[in-house]
């Protein structure tokens, strides 16, 4: 599959640590938000999905691999795209590179399965919705 | 009023800014964290009560005035009390000092009126429940 | 003084709390954002002015007032102006809106006062350098 | 290696998403602050390590597995332990467990480097300093 959202953000201040680079769970919140926005681009809403329709992407596993610290008001860009996709499962991918020459500095991964969240005291693994597939696999 | 939730907690280095110093969104984070915990020791439960009674405690003003820099590894001392008490509204106050001399570092407060969430379209400003009164008067 | 720098943001999932609107120490780390993108816009770097001269604008106080919850995906607009300067201090004002139909959702303010930091053991108070306070004048 | 620090923390309000779970960067805020108190339990501050001797542990790769989600209140154990360590590399395992029962909520890892940050424009890798090691092996 090779769709991406791709979304430019600017490191800030409060972004950093005292030493001046990205404090890395800065990078996590970043590519959970990248995910929701790549599925946003789909026309798929999330929060929709799980207000309105009790269906959720719960957490798997998620894993970054850093490369280059990132600094005070750099842009980066974030590339979103799926690695695989299954019944049940999502696996994202999310390149963060730097706006500015494209140096590579972060790549992490979120896997997540399907759920349905209609009974909080049973939730389980379903099927992704076929309209939801329809509209990642027709990009 | 004169009942205080006192809370200590040490400085992490994911709190501190570029220079060394805690970067002063945090302080709110555990403002409203003790706010919660204040509620706890009195016997409420604000999740509960936003989760089984569709009353919640929404925000009108928060403030914090600086006195002396948080640094990596400080242990600090949040004491949390209520300014003032109305039928619909509650004001507390955050006193946070360095538990090893008492130093005042940070004074916060926050301003909360009660609210009747039952129905999302149309949210309005109701009295504080009895019981809960009951549990701050009993103090 | 009527220059402002107007930032525009969308809230993320990642931004909000339990009832999902956004948890409002978010907003702090927004406005502190935007007071760095505004000082950027006037040619001041902030990080350069503590990194290079050792001088920097320390917290004196900071609030805001809550008009509106924020919600999933809304695009906000934050407006950063100045509305006092004297010789040491800025006392910043964020007024941030939505973006779709310009409703005022919070307002907020830091006052900050400017700091010769090339001492750790001594920080003063300190007027703020002329260049500074010239790019401020200028617009 | 077999020495862990253990550290407990309660979830707070503001560590909670929309559907009333931990938001996951959450867990790498507590797994990094709690690799700096693995650490200073062993007699290592990191920080000083840093200002005082230019030496820090760079990050190469994290990640996290998640279980069972967190939830309000409740009080989570972290467990930190030594995976592996090199001349070079240490490997810090992160157990997050719930305090009430031992449920293995998230297990994370986290893999750095040692690195000599003397000077800024040419960071390398370099040997874990000897009094590090025999403070890690003590245990």
């Amino acid at each position: 599959m090779t769709y991406q959202n791709i979304v430019e953000r600017k490191i800030m201040w409060g972004d950093l640590d005292s030493v001046g680079i990205v404090f890395y769970p800065r990078y996590y919140e970043w590519i959970d938000a990248c995910g929701h926005l790549f599925f946003e681009s789909l026309g798929v809403n999330l929060n929709d999905l799980m207000g309105k329709r009790q269906i959720g992407f719960g957490l798997v596993e998620t894993g970054c691999r850093y490369f280059k610290p990132g600094r005070y008001h750099e842009t980066i860009r974030i590339t979103t795209g799926i690695e695989e996709l299954t019944d049940k499962t999502v696996h994202l991918n999310h390149r963060i590179t730097l706006a500015s020459d494209d140096t590579l500095t972060v790549e992490g991964f979120e896997k997540r399965i399907c759920m349905d969240l209609s009974n909080p005291d049973n939730i389980r693994a379903r099927d992704i919705p076929k309209d939801v597939v329809e509209k990642i696999k027709r990009q």
